[in-house]
């Protein structure tokens, strides 16, 4: 029997519904509405407009083929109706009317359904701030304010650019702001570290390095205050200074567009989200809702979730379309997997960083890696550092982040435990991951095996010791303690600190370690440390067996303290 | 308690278990014995080092920090006794003693243990072949031989070579013989395809085109039945040709060395592997075997299955390495997860292939996507294609293969899947896995997504096609049948072929079919075709709501036809 669908947001979950339930259902008829002229486009691409990488905004909003997907596409080629500039006012659940109107004419009309979707997406989250609205102040609401910023930065009157909050969008328009335009830029953060929330401590510590590298100063624990000029932007103020700026881009997080939900009466959460089934329906069975606009279950701590990502709205707009048809498929939820492009860095994670495994109540601990992509012995490979977060007295593995310089390989491998994260992995099913092998790919022991080996071998007591930042704090603090630092690798690695530092390093190789028993330092701490925290984890369990147990093995050795920042 | 462990063979798995067992009981004694000289290596460089890609075969056997992994390193570093030119001769399992030959003084010794590992690897497998014992006619047995080999092309009088087997070993050893050196190198296969047993014939023709862009002769089905020449090899000749070759590599499959394990009473299967169970100890619970001498249960058809791989070998050396220590790890077998270089290519997959599937008992179906590995958009991006075969009735899914041009890109795909193999997922769980999402690593519907959703659509008769050998044939027999093939595509892309195939070739846009239903020819069989299979797709949805059930799908489009090397 064919139905009346109609679909609120034409962006990314709208059409993938709209589509999916037409090519279900040809005989079925799909309207779909938005206030923008410009729908179906991948928002995601926008910090690629903006840096010049998409030449042209009408390809975001391309097929494959190079077609734009404008109303008169979805009409031909899909069959939907597309009513663009048009608003939904209101929704009668008991008639299943939307009331709507024509946000240029203000003309009104009611449109029947017998499904309805909420596709209404998410907005930037403003804070108030004095001064937002001067000119050259803008937020990533979408395509066309993208346009705006980009005619912005292209009559060339932008040479310094302050962008506020550094989650992924922050970031990602810090980077096209600076690589291409080569716009001054400083990106500022209320929270102390980068992608707050996303990543741990020390990782967000190594994408600021690679920030610093190229040239953006990164401000966290810093609140912007106000922003002024005459008309147009001159000047942000913090909480701890004033920076110039000719363009000012607030990131600071999306929310939920769920104001015509809740006028409904259907079910939205404390936190502004239209609540869902596994089905993707709302507390009205005739409503489904996705995408931005929905939280679904977080499926590593099993409560409710916000993951406002393309990737989510394009696969539960599939989940909702075959719905629409009389199907039962399910979004059980997410893990939150992520990826982001920092210049010639990958940063990628999924689950939860050590942070917020604490905040969410969970005791636990995490295990570093550094380690080739490829081979040792291959000659193209690239280092990849990753970090494991697991429960202490489980070993159940509740995230894994890491940063590389081939973005690719290092997704490969979050990915591959990502999508395990739902059956409750421990650190046995990391260390025994099956990952396809041969030298130009992986090492016969994959980063992420030895990771499941190192995380168990911490969590079980056996390697005992420090992250960077904790290193840092030692070191900084290293003459007033007794503490000694013990080089496990060869004199020529060890050599430039052993000048540099007599009274603190000194140096015994771990291969020759037994035979160099007598010429252990003394010291209340002794501090174990080498190119990667392999060969000084051999150096801890030595030296333990011969009942010295004062020691701490510098977690991912020398070449991780380097990527975090620590020059000594 | 301190117990002593004797090892035989110290290759890959041998020194993992070493190791491992060591640093849990440093008290313990560890003895490893191996008939060769050189131990410790990464055997899966050799071809690598053959390439030049690896200078130096020391490479192979040196650990990150550039050590050479000798006895000495073994003795001194792990606190490993290894002797090396020592041949295992006899277990005595009620004594607990192995009895050893030094292979140079022929002097015998017997060696007490409390638990034993086998390690004892695989040898290539020999065909009964006149002429095999020439000068010039190598195997791929270890690294002494793979020095002799390069030797030989140093000399430069190497200008022809034929390679015997087109498995792994033998696709890439004719790679490096001819990248770097140039040598004019045909490889000839007894079955009828490239990879067998590994990949499907269609991804093996599309592996056998990019050998055949580097001027590699592949020659399938095809048997050698003499090497010939004076002294050294001249002439191989099969049982269609004569090739001349101053060099032969056989490379047809490995055995498992387990003549040891069976004259010790062990159990060992008909195949020749040692038989273990999930704790990797074999029929006696005071000898552990694994590595390339065993077999471990496939996960994906329940049988047993034999993975001869490095980094098998090295997972499970630390299981073996943790249960010699009193530990309970498992090793509950594997799903045959692979990844091969092929010159600019990368081909991986995991599970069954179409073919190995129907083999088992499967009633399987295939489906194919060919997409981009990053999004459309963005512009360094790279062609990637996925063949994921299904079990038709459950929709479960039993293998994924892949060939792109980004190797690593493809192996995270593939990877994502092998890991959840084991759980025996559904098309449902491919279409909705979730992977890290931001346009510079993929698109928001990733092309594992979209490859569940073709799949599933396949599988309930939305999606009715063919693969591109079908498509071949039918193609070749187009006169003597009636069938039209309507491409699917704008004008300006069907142009070149309605212009060639004015007889066969129709043109009907996708986005404009409903609005020229009348256009549609008429025939008892029409190919619907058009880039990589989705528009065509669509069609075909729209003809059936009109009544036309006469159309074939061409699954992955005009894209996968010519990767397959269908030139029309």
């Amino acid at each position: 029997m064919s139905k009346k669908v109609l679909i609120i947001g034409a962006v990314a979950l709208g059409p993938k519904a709209a589509c999916r339930f037409k090519r279900l259902e040809p005989d079925s008829s799909v309207i779909m509405i938005d206030e923008s002229e410009i729908i179906s486009y991948g928002g995601c691409g926008i910090p690629y407009y903006i840096s010049g990488d998409v030449s042209d905004a009408r390809e975001l909003q391309s097929t494959t083929f190079h077609m734009v997907r404008d109303p008169k596409f979805f009409q031909e080629a899909k069959g939907v109706e597309v009513l663009t500039r048009t608003r939904a006012l209101q929704i009668d659940r008991a008639a299943r009317k939307v009331l709507v109107q024509n946000v240029d004419t203000g003309e009104k009309k009611t449109l029947d359904y017998d499904k309805l979707v909420l596709a209404t997406g998410s907005r930037p989250r403003k804070i108030p701030l004095p001064g937002s609205q001067l000119e050259n102040v803008f937020t990533v609401s979408g395509l066309e304010e993208a346009v705006r910023i980009k005619e912005t930065i292209t009559k060339g009157a932008v040479g310094k650019a302050v962008v506020v909050g550094a989650g992924f969008i922050g970031l990602e328009m810090a980077e096209a702001l600076t690589d291409l335009w080569g716009i001054e830029t400083t990106v500022i953060e209320i929270a102390p570290q980068l992608l707050p929330g996303f990543v741990s401590q020390d990782m967000a510590a190594m994408v600021e390095q690679v920030m610093h590298d190229n040239d953006i100063t990164c401000l966290t624990e810093e609140k912007v205050v106000e922003i002024t000029g005459n008309g147009r932007v001159e000047t942000v103020t913090t909480d701890k200074r004033k920076i110039q700026a000719d363009l000012v881009i607030m990131a600071v997080g999306v929310q939920p567009n769920s104001e015509l939900a809740l006028e409904a009466g259907l079910q939205v959460s404390d936190t502004g989200a239209i609540v869902v089934d596994k089905y993707l329906r709302t507390s009205d069975p005739h409503i489904y809702a996705g995408g931005d606009c929905v939280e679904i279950e977080n499926l590593v701590t099993g409560k409710p979730g916000y993951f406002p990502l393309g990737s989510m709205a394009n696969r539960q707009g599939r989940v909702i379309g075959t719905n629409l048809a009389g199907g039962t498929d399910t979004f059980p939820g997410a893990v939150g997997s992520f990826v982001i492009k920092i210049f010639d860095h990958g940063v990628s994670g999924t689950g939860l960083s050590f942070e917020s495994a604490s905040k969410h109540g969970f005791d636990a601990i995490r295990a570093f890696v550094v380690q080739f992509d490829k081979s040792h012995f291959y000659p193209e490979k690239d280092l990849i550092i990753l970090e494991l977060c697991v429960e202490k007295n489980t070993g159940r593995v509740l995230g894994l982040q890491g940063l590389s310089t081939n973005g690719d390989s290092l997704k490969g491998r979050i990915d591959a435990v990502g999508v395990i994260l739902p059956q409750k992995p421990t650190t046995k099913d990391i260390s025994n991951l099956e990952l396809a092998y041969s030298p130009p790919f992986n090492s016969a022991m994959d980063a992420l095996n030895n990771l499941g080996h190192t995380a168990e071998n911490i969590m079980l007591g056996r390697n005992v010791g420090i992250g960077p930042a904790e290193f840092a704090r030692l070191w900084e603090n290293r003459d007033k303690k007794d503490v000694l630092f013990l080089d496990c690798r060869d004199v020529e690695n060890a050599l430039e600190f052993l000048e540099k530092y007599p009274e603190k390093w000194r140096n015994i190789a771990n291969e020759s370690l037994e035979a160099n028993l007598a010429k252990v330092p003394e010291a209340e701490t002794i501090v174990l440390v080498c190119n990667t925290g392999g060969r000084s984890y051999e150096s801890q369990l030595k030296l333990r067996k011969h009942g010295k147990d004062n020691t701490l093995n510098v977690y991912g050795g020398m070449k991780l303290l380097k990527k975090w920042g620590i020059d000594i």
